[in-house]
């Protein structure tokens, strides 16, 4: 595609550079029809999630957050598998305006998300596009990847980290309050715009074999409860009471359990242990902060038992887009 | 997201049971947070490209070329390594009011092409988008894949089939000429809408260490012969007289040469060969058409050496997409 400043051979060559493969097993990267690795002796772990302007971002969020989260998506969902990230192609349709300035915000920024999590990128693919969308695929490997079908009736209910900390981010940019405007407001405007993939605890939890399932909480805990629930045959009992809701949260929005409950893009992991790992869990070294909110349960449905004891459903509500 | 009529929960359901992997290797298909395979001893080949609505294809373009298209240009980008396919994941992003009827066409068809070449759908993502985008991840296997890097001067240059056939096919289609119109028409049409991978050819190549240097065509010739150039740090000449043009386009069009030349999207393979090998050439069954267009030589630039034996630089011309 022709754009303004670079070429595409200048750019082909930029990137080139900055993503020159230290790992012993790419065997050809950048430049070619195809990129070519040799894997190891483990199963490969595969996923794809694509980010498109107007819809999972507004224009205006920085090229360089955006390169973040869109890796940062497709490495939860390799920690959901307990599995380690290896490789990563990226695709990215861009307007034909777009700034050299800007592909190179995003490139830095997608280079050093990728060190930190000894990611190598072996290509992609950049093309014309009305508005920007950002569509990544990564590969890991994984031994004994947890699936979310393994839960079953007794089996503890656990969530990593805090909940509902990226829906007051959410509301905060609707809002139009930018990040470093408030100090208040900032650690949920980064938890919206730079969220931290649980890439470590998925590894060790599956290395300890912890959880009977596990997912990473991308729609909202109602939703990706529900999924463990359905693919596992199994109902769930929620304490709204146990939720990690930090005090930050709770002061500044009336919502708060509403928002921990169904707020997505949390990038938490939320898992299943059984009786007998639960005896066990805490002699094992997870280096990271885990909930225990509930229960599973025989049959089908979820129930929230509320701070008074009250039980009342808890129903699957869809996480809105930034659009919305 | 939410679309008309199927729910997303209903879609996934569906694509499970259309994809279900018959292939041994793969250990999770499509329904968790990323698909799992167990890869075999050799290297693994991967590629990914990314089809824009109003870029590479009209807003009418009927779903099931294009789940056809954006399979096959992938699948072309494997064959130029000689590599064989084995496991897609799709990125899909669809306006909201997509019917569920383009969906099925377009997954029905997807899965068809897939079948052909026995790839194995491992799973992908659906998203809303303001416009219908398309990005596929391909993964295949190569023992000894053939690079763009390996041209020297005295090879000869080979290309697969006919040249200049999608590009004709471009032309009427930007003319309004539907596919099924005229007979004349409908071979170019079908070279641009629904063109074919020369997967077979592209392993068979491979296997025989035919080329030295390989690529696909689909920026169009001279682009795409730049590239093996400049990878390989030699120049071409290429004689006008060898182009392999058929009568019917010379017939359609004054325009032959050029579009032989300069027109993209025709997916064939543009392969050089050392003289060792040429020698033995005839020898090898490669069941499929080749066509000597000129010769690698020493220094930088391309020459185009016309009917009546004057010579003229080949100066690569920039595909221009649908949209222009």
């Amino acid at each position: 595609m022709k754009r303004r400043g670079l070429s595409e051979k200048e750019l082909i060559a930029d990137l080139r550079k900055r993503f020159k493969p230290s790992d012993d097993s790419v065997i050809l990267g950048i430049g070619d029809d195809a990129a070519v690795f040799r894997p190891g002796d483990m199963p490969l772990v595969v996923t794809k999630d694509m980010l498109v302007e107007g819809v999972h971002f507004l224009p205006d969020h920085p090229p360089h957050l955006l390169a973040r989260k869109s890796l940062s998506v497709n490495l939860s969902d390799l920690a959901a598998m307990g599995a380690r990230p290896r490789f990563a192609l990226f695709g990215l349709g861009i307007p034909t305006d777009t700034e050299n300035d800007w592909l190179e915000r995003f490139f830095r920024s997608l280079s050093g998300i990728a060190s930190e999590h000894d990611v190598t990128l072996l290509g992609g693919d950049i093309t014309e596009a009305p508005s920007l969308i950002i569509s990544l695929t990564l590969l890991g490997e994984g031994k004994d990847v947890i699936r979310r079908s393994g839960a079953r009736p007794g089996d503890a209910v656990f969530v990593s980290g805090l909940l509902g900390e990226a829906a007051q981010g959410l509301e905060l940019a609707k809002q139009g309050i930018m990040w470093g405007a408030a100090a208040g407001s900032d650690r949920f405007l980064k938890a919206f715009y730079d969220p931290v993939p649980q890439v470590a605890l998925g590894c060790r939890l599956a290395g300890h074999k912890v959880p009977t399932a596990m997912i990473d909480i991308s729609d909202g805990l109602s939703v990706d409860l529900g999924h463990i629930c359905e693919e596992s045959g199994v109902g769930a009992e929620v304490e709204a009471a146990g939720l990690p809701i930090s005090p930050e949260l709770r002061q500044s929005s009336p919502a708060a359990e509403e928002m921990a409950l169904h707020g997505g893009e949390d990038y938490q992991l939320l898992f299943t242990v059984s009786p007998q790992v639960l005896e066990n869990l805490t002699r094992i070294p997870l280096g990271h902060k885990i909930t225990r909110i509930g229960s599973i349960t025989e049959g089908e449905g979820m129930v929230l038992i509320k701070a008074d004891g009250s039980r009342q459903p808890l129903v699957p509500k869809g996480y809105q887009h930034f659009r919305a």
